[in-house]
């Protein structure tokens, strides 16, 4: 393995290739090797670090995967399904033998493409690389199997005031962990929306609330409330950086290991 | 003024008027002298203490209010309406001149018979003697106030699981308290419920969210979010004597004003 | 089987087997059947539910451990150390066959003796029966364990004003298994005392602080603080009978089991 | 007034400095027109939005002041004591009449120098631009007046770990604000240090705890605690920017005040 581990980017001239490439730049065990993007992409040609809005960093954005991979031992990827799927494929008999994908969006044909490119590669996959939050659904469900039917869960999160969906998406995916550690699925327990609801809460339902407002990157609160005591659970992301980091801090570990399936819980050990 | 202050209840078979009778039994500088109900009470002649599920403290429960009245410096009423307006009739003339009153559901005739029979009187008057809450709703309008446009507010509350309307009445009323800071009446700048809606966040509106577990007595928090910083005005309840005390804080007060009419802000000095 | 499951209590007039009498008396699953205590106690021959301050149930004091134990399924016990080992031993041979215990204070020797005594017998000892506690504990150390040593570990608890040690005794434990998680032993890696120190945060190090006041019966708030997010594992207790009503569901958990040695973490499935 | 309002900054390349030069630089009501420092500056002739790490903006960093003030509407200081006080008696008899100053340190001379040589001008003082800050500070003072001695009041607060004082400048801020709404002073009435300390909490003190991790820009949590409720008043910074974009939100009110003196409560209207 390199020192440091050199690192290729698919799609760095996107929102979260760029904070890629940024993170790379800061962390002295990675250096970045191959910046690739679309064949018509304005980019093409431009330096990956202006394109990041750091200082230059002598890659050029590139649209020859095969010459990218040639010269990393790592491509983290966040781009498009076909793209991903296609781009695995290429590096069967290349040095490059581990693929590190946030890409979101994929078919259930697609997802199946990827999985069989992927025979004999490193590929690890996550919808969230925050270590904090891949932990948090853990301790979550464990949470959740070892209390008993007495203790209510419900879910606070909090978010920025431009953000419209609610409950978030890391909401609901701990939410489901919550449901799961209960044997339960989270359609067949959520409990309604209070505001609306002339009920009190139904034992063993999972209820939701969200509070929006400045710039709040992220907080969850998981409650687990027994008449007795309380538990809660809680993850606030800090920085927006986070993401890229985590992506990084994933592809720096899974470049060491053999080929196979992962995940981030087994980045984090669990 | 008498030391300890004599204290009657009115109502003092209900389940406030049982509190107060406690905490009146727990306060130094107070003593129950009269325990007043309606004339066909089943509790009628027994011991209040006993009916409050404490030790016997040698008062008998009495539809008597006259000679309730020759006993006391001051009165706690949780009752009825129509009960609290006789009652404070019947004042006029005794040694009993003060009257602190936690009863809801006034008509608007009867809270203005109220304001004309308490004429003379001390009358007390709030819908929540918890001292941190009233506390709360002063420093929130004054916050709301403080605060210019940017800073988006959002009322989080917590209750027990059996607890049907949300978001709670204290929480509305700080929400109102916050409205008035900002010049508006709440109902104005309510923002919508938030699972339903599919805008973003209305520059101005006030938010709220409510969880819903065990057997919690009362959370609320008021959050102040700007994009740089946030600001959080919160109160928990801890206990459920919390309100029968603070009627007995607001009576030994109250006893020592001149005849007029007081909230529990005077109480507190806001 | 009995159904409900019969509990014997050895140190009924103590405070906690006051508590664990009531807790009994709460719970449809269980029945009190005998309430033991040491030869020379003042309460001999009085009823249990008296000294527990609930109604009387009919099971008086007594210091017959035989009789006593030919009463019961399972024995809880908050005792003294070698009233506890002396019980153990009389247990061969009877009906009874599940000891739970919270006594503290063992010497080895005693803790040696208590072992050897219990051989055969189903024994499950903690010196917490929370089970928000435990459960936190066990998630601390997976936490600790599955994050870097990028994280920062602090912890801060909160307890009612006449505590007098600090940090308490579960902040202790909890960083205890903080450490364990990291292959570390909490002496070796506790801060110093933040007011005194003149040097930064020690990398690896974990910190303790403390708030006192009111009334607070225990909340406990574990710090993962990285640059760029933080995760918080915390845990508040609402009532005193906690610990108590802990036991019992101990207790009906243990019944069920095989002879052999259990703690907390048995009950909790983890 | 200019509109937008042509704002200087003094001492336009220190740390402060630059943090104001970006946040001028983001607000649509406010200009950069001068950016002073010292006459042997290594910044002299540099662009001042290239000094501050963002776009040049066409304003060179000068030592001369008086050309300075002819072009400014008003100044905002963070330099020194003495650069202070020749700054504002260099602005007598020019067209900017608003000086605007965090600087920190005064000598007690030097404080009654800066005093005197304010005579005439509008001066905005202040330790903390942080609006938040300021705004707790008040409503700490107000709720420590209105409650009573039962109430216990213990600040933690939270910073990153290389911080090494303990506690916070803010902390002892709040906690001072806190003894004057009791009528004390905090030297009188401040808690000893916990872990030191074996005898309870006394009655009246004010306690400090701190938390250390990560990055933290600042976390202050008010506790005031009584056996019955609890209320918590709580500031947390989310952006290091905070304090420079306050320094420009208190310039852009100054710079339509009459001559005086002022603090950023005048700013918030308390």
């Amino acid at each position: 393995m390199s020192d440091p581990v050199k690192i290729g980017v698919l799609g760095a001239d996107g929102r979260m290739g760029r904070a890629v490439v940024k993170a790379i730049s800061r962390n002295a065990r990675a250096t970045l090797t191959a910046a690739l993007t679309a064949p018509n992409a304005a980019t093409l040609g431009k330096d990956a670090g202006t394109v990041a809005g750091i200082e230059p960093c002598g890659v050029l954005m590139s649209d020859d995967i095969a010459a990218g991979l040639a010269d990393c031992d790592v491509l983290i990827d966040f781009s498009r399904p076909q793209a991903a799927i296609d781009t695995v494929l290429a590096m069967h008999g290349t040095k490059c033998q581990t693929f590190v994908t946030g890409t979101t969006g994929y078919s259930d044909t697609e997802a199946k493409a990827l999985t069989e490119a992927a025979g004999g590669i490193t590929l690890l996959q996550s919808g969230n690389f925050s270590l904090g939050v891949n932990l948090l659904e853990v301790l979550v469900e464990h949470a959740a199997r070892a209390l008993g039917p007495d203790w209510d869960i419900d879910i606070a999160e909090q978010h920025h005031k431009h953000k419209i969906d609610s409950p978030s998406g890391t909401a609901l995916m701990l939410g489901e962990a919550a449901a799961k550690g209960r044997g339960k699925t989270l359609s067949d327990i959520r409990a309604p929306i209070r505001e609306l609801s002339d009920a009190p809460r139904k034992d063993g339902d999972i209820g939701f609330s969200a509070i929006r407002g400045g710039d709040i990157i992220g907080v969850h609160d998981v409650h687990f409330i027994n008449p007795l005591e309380t538990l809660m659970l809680s993850h606030r992301a800090g920085d927006r950086s986070l993401f890229a980091v985590g992506a990084v801090t994933a592809a720096l570990w899974a470049v060491q290991q053999k080929a196979g399936r992962y995940t981030m819980r087994d980045v984090l050990g669990l």
